[in-house]
């Protein structure tokens, strides 16, 4: 049937893909992903040496990627052109017949890229979207260390934020996946400071991928931090509270 | 080699265990799970029709779940005998030769059972633990809508926390997931109201999984809520904020 499939990949290692995205995946004659003009592409990578024999490949590159401000209203110009012109492309191929796979880094619906062509295009085709491992659970899973039990709170904040939101956040909650860090990492160092948690924060990059590393935030140099890292604080675990109100 | 491996089940649907568990349950000749007493089991259930001819299957049945109290100490002294007598039986298996592969829904280091053998094993024998797609992300797939987007706070909450806590962070977070339902619904129901954010909630049963359900809260009946569902509040997208600070 035609239609567009977006294939969550998962944390990064091949074989914590889903059974049903691998399958969708070996057997895909189109499928598209984002990179960065350039670069191979995280996603591309990811499913290296899976590709069937004369897949057409759709490499959807970005505009613009941090030359120019997040807020800045050329950012906003560009990008939006940017997914209304692969929506259209996508939407005139699988009108065309084709199924079309759309692979996307750990859980599609979870600050995803694809959200955008998603938006544009569940109205217009047929749109299925397959689940996949969000990255953070790749990075706790690398601290081998579980990160919520019992009642544990767990917020999951960009570095991007204000740095008095970020403090407001990291007080409250048991435990944190922080996300965005890169050229963030001094505002998330101060706001864990700030919060108390400083000493009990992870930096993970690669998480379930060659090349993982891990180390106390505390231990980290500010100025070695590339973007996909995740800061983790794992909960500690609090006891259900009595039901006696109910 | 001789180990105990933990597999993630992901969501519910067989199709969305990853490559590596899959490989490992079908290929396991010692299976562990959780269970209520008397219950088929959810994670036995998954994998019905996945495991080898001859498998042994070591059901770890709860000795209470819902009958005490969670806070009180028999509770807490009767599940700590549970987990330490499973471990040891585990333990044994591994150091007789074995390998034996725990089960777990979901991901086993978000609130997982397996957890409690985990730190009781994991300086004793060798220990692998395969993440697996969390509960609350096949939920969110099955609302057919985007959970996060750009700089949204995505916040879980364990439906048994006080409800002046669940009010905060529900005023504070953008995106909410909250668990453990079932008897605290009516709470969860205020708490929802008083953040003004309730007419923006749904209900996702058995997300990814046969007899899948979908309400929005509001329409719900407070009687019929199961233990595992699922009450998720979608974030709309925040725009980063400017880096004109750093």
């Amino acid at each position: 049937m035609s239609r567009l499939i977006c294939a969550g990949l998962g944390p990064g290692d091949p074989d914590l893909i889903s059974v049903r995205s691998d399958r969708v995946i070996r057997a895909a004659r189109h499928i598209a992903y984002f990179r960065k003009a350039g670069r191979a592409g995280q996603a591309r990578r990811i499913v290296e040496g899976m590709l069937a024999p004369g897949v057409t490949e759709h490499a959807m590159e970005y505009p613009v990627t941090t030359e120019l401000p997040f807020d800045s209203p050329d950012y906003n110009r560009l990008l939006s052109a940017f997914y209304d012109s692969w929506a259209a492309r996508l939407q005139a191929l699988v009108q065309g017949g084709a199924e079309v796979v759309v692979l996307c880094e750990g859980d599609p619906f979870f600050y995803g890229s694809f959200m955008h062509l998603y938006v544009r295009l569940r109205d217009q085709i047929p749109v299925e979207v397959i689940p996949g491992i969000p990255g953070m659970v790749g990075c706790w899973t690398a601290t081998g260390q579980p990160v919520t039990w019992g009642d544990d709170v767990l917020t999951v904040l960009m570095a991007t934020l204000p740095e008095e939101e970020l403090v407001a956040h990291m007080r409250r909650a048991d435990a944190l996946a922080i996300m965005k860090t890169g050229r963030n990492l001094p505002r998330v160092r101060r706001a864990l400071a700030a919060a108390g948690r400083l000493g009990d924060a992870w930096l993970v990059e690669r998480g379930t991928m060659p090349g993982q590393r891990l180390a106390r935030l505390v231990e980290v140099d500010a100025a070695d931090c590339p973007y996909f890292a995740i800061v983790l604080v794992h909960g500690h675990g609090r006891r259900p509270v009595a039901e006696a109100a109910e």
